[in-house]
């Protein structure tokens, strides 16, 4: 008999009637002779609800502050993980619920965003032999000396991921409120197709790049233990997307995908003296500012003395950062500031760049007959990513997904 | 230093600014120089919130529903106790929250209405020493093999009873939304007096009698393990009620107390013969129907062939209660059945009865000069109930509230 992790998200169980209709997800797994450990993250607004509560007794930031939170947040989980364990046996599913200290999954002691070190698999297999469904608190540890943990926002995910390491299931299944990962985003281009399977590379590199699916630590825990992940919807009844390693995709299509990020802001420093220490002069306060810098380009100018130094930042932070640069404007030594509040990043990505060649020049040669200006380019093994005007970016989208041959045969709608 | 438990109940801690209040009641006590341990209900609305979310997934009644019950349930005070304990340290006190399975607070695996078994003090001892006050869940406890019990309706009130005895406090304050105990209901006799002690006994015989301030199982717990019960209110700054020994109590009254029971009604079955076993004839066809039977009087007849039986049932009962009597009409062998729908019962409680004559003769004379008819008498050790009209329910409590001596001197409002 296979074992099946089944993660069910907060939208999954947001409501009693939604309770119900994944017992009935998770009957059917049973039913086809699976054994199955369903994970359950808490009613949707819960942990929110606790959060908020916990912020109104208290501004402390200590250890302590998080292990009480962790305490406080914990409440969610266990009230789903009864009730689905309660449903289950109402529609004659023998299952049992497992707070994350009763399992145990024991967690180092960061509270709020503690790390899985060890899960005990004895009791739960025990219980698992006699024939029932474990229904386990997502989100949620022990430490070795009897205190809860949780595991940060999204932790769930994780939890799901490490169960299915430690019980070596056949399959993780993450059910969520989309119903797969897409070539694109298909509320821009309506002929995108969902992808049967995508490569755990591709999808950290969709993930951190705002196809916000799957929480990038479990993606990267599938990835070291092997774990076969498919994320679907727990709303309709279909096949989602499978995360699978490099090797076991066939053919390999030069993009996957083609991911996109609004909200960006571009800085330029002109005539920066090209010398060692430099950058750290730009970016140190910039760090300190608590501001993410994300693209970095940097041109060496023909004398070699002088340079041009490019960056993004998320535009909500555009004012802070110029502050923090302004103020650092001696140490640094630049001669000019040019900046930009309008722009977007659209990345392309796949493992299959590795082996074609040819698929950045495609990226180019597209955006140039559309008439659309480059402002910055960044590479990686799977990815190349570019800055343009962010008003260009929906007919950017639909250009390259058209011509790195992504549209769905049948038009939908 | 002294060790006092302080339980608040769901109405204390029934919203944020409620459990900033409770902090600082904590607080208060440990500037004083005592060590504290803190239990703590769900905030009000919640655990029904969570029962009936428990409701809608399942009607199993079984063990393991019950059991998962208990899962969901317990999640309401784990919330309470980490918003408190987060608070405490956020106003300068140490403190630590702990779950009923960190203490552990040892339970049977009567899933529902658990019964504590044992409390292990060790681990909750460790943190005292070291100067935290331990917020502890209450309402609920685990088994030996780790699953999460609850003690039933009110079950806090037990808790805090239950770590009284194990941790030998010096007093447990049961913190209430009434600040007290009455001579008699407030609302009707506007000259009742808080008492500023009262027996356990005596207050055994109110709480069964409607005046519901405690759980009766605490009363018998903290008197059966000789714990000092205070009750009082945390909406307001002063003494509340202690519950104390009856060798505490110096200056014995007459009377202590006197109670009421709207709702009632009498059935009264003419000329059944008075053989053995005409009693179970009786009552065993109302005890399976569920009927809880208060009152019951037997009067012997002259000729001691016959007999008049009468008892009470609630109000709500009776068209129920006269179908089974009905049901059983040949078995019993009765010759004419009455019955009133619109009784109440009325009580005068006191250790002092024990030692005082004439408390009956003073009811009865009350009650005659009024015009009050009583329609049946029953007595016990420490307290006499009538029966009476119930339109005469508020005259008669104010008449032997003052023919008692009970009422305050100076007058209130």
């Amino acid at each position: 008999m296979a074992l099946i992790v089944q993660k069910f998200g907060g939208t999954s169980v947001g409501n009693i009637e939604r309770i119900h209709h994944v017992a009935e997800r998770v009957a059917r797994e049973v039913r086809a002779g699976n054994r199955v450990i369903a994970v359950v993250s808490a009613m949707a607004g819960i942990t929110d609800e606790l959060v908020g509560y916990v912020r109104e007794v208290s501004t402390l930031e200590d250890v302590e502050a998080y292990a009480d939170h962790d305490m406080v947040v914990s409440a969610g989980e266990m009230v789903t993980a009864g009730l689905l364990a309660l449903r289950l046996r109402s529609i004659g599913i023998l299952a049992r619920a497992w707070a994350g200290w009763q399992v145990p999954v024991v967690t180092d002691g960061m509270y709020g965003r503690a790390r899985v070190e060890e899960i005990k698999t004895e009791q739960v297999n025990k219980s698992l032999d006699a024939g029932r469904v474990a229904v386990i608190t997502g989100f949620q540890g022990v430490t070795e000396d009897g205190r809860i943990t949780t595991l940060g926002r999204g932790g769930s995910d994780t939890s799901a991921v490490a169960l299915a390491a430690a019980f070596k299931a056949e399959r993780c299944d993450i059910y969520t409120d989309v119903d797969g990962v897409y070539t694109a985003d298909p509320r821009i281009v309506t002929r995108a197709r969902k992808l049967e399977r995508v490569t755990f590379e591709e999808m950290l590199e969709m993930a951190s790049l705002g196809a916000k699916i799957l929480q990038t630590r479990s993606v990267e825990m599938a990835m070291n233990h092997n774990v076969t992940l498919q994320v679907l919807t727990s709303f309709e009844d279909k096949p989602g997307t499978l995360l699978v390693r490099e090797d076991e995709i066939m053919e390999k299509h030069q993009v996957t995908g083609i991911t996109y990020s609004r909200g960006e802001a571009r800085i330029t420093l002109v005539d920066v003296a090209d010398k060692p220490g430099v950058s750290a002069a730009i970016f140190g306060p910039l760090a300190e500012a608590g501001i993410n810098v994300d693209m970095i380009v940097q041109n060496v100018t023909p004398d070699g003395k002088m340079t041009d130094v490019t960056f993004t930042v998320p535009r909500a932070d555009l004012d802070h950062a110029l502050r923090a640069i302004e103020g650092a404007k001696t140490a640094i030594g630049y001669q000019g500031l040019h900046m930009d509040g309008n722009v977007a990043k659209l990345s392309v990505i796949g493992v299959g760049m590795r082996s074609h060649a040819g698929v950045a020049q495609k990226m180019f040669k597209t955006l140039a007959e559309k008439n659309i200006n480059i402002i910055v380019i960044s590479t990686s093994e799977i990815k190349i990513s570019v800055l343009i005007e962010e008003q260009y970016i929906e007919l950017a989208l639909r250009t390259l997904h058209t011509a790195y041959g992504l549209d769905a045969v049948v038009e939908k709608g």
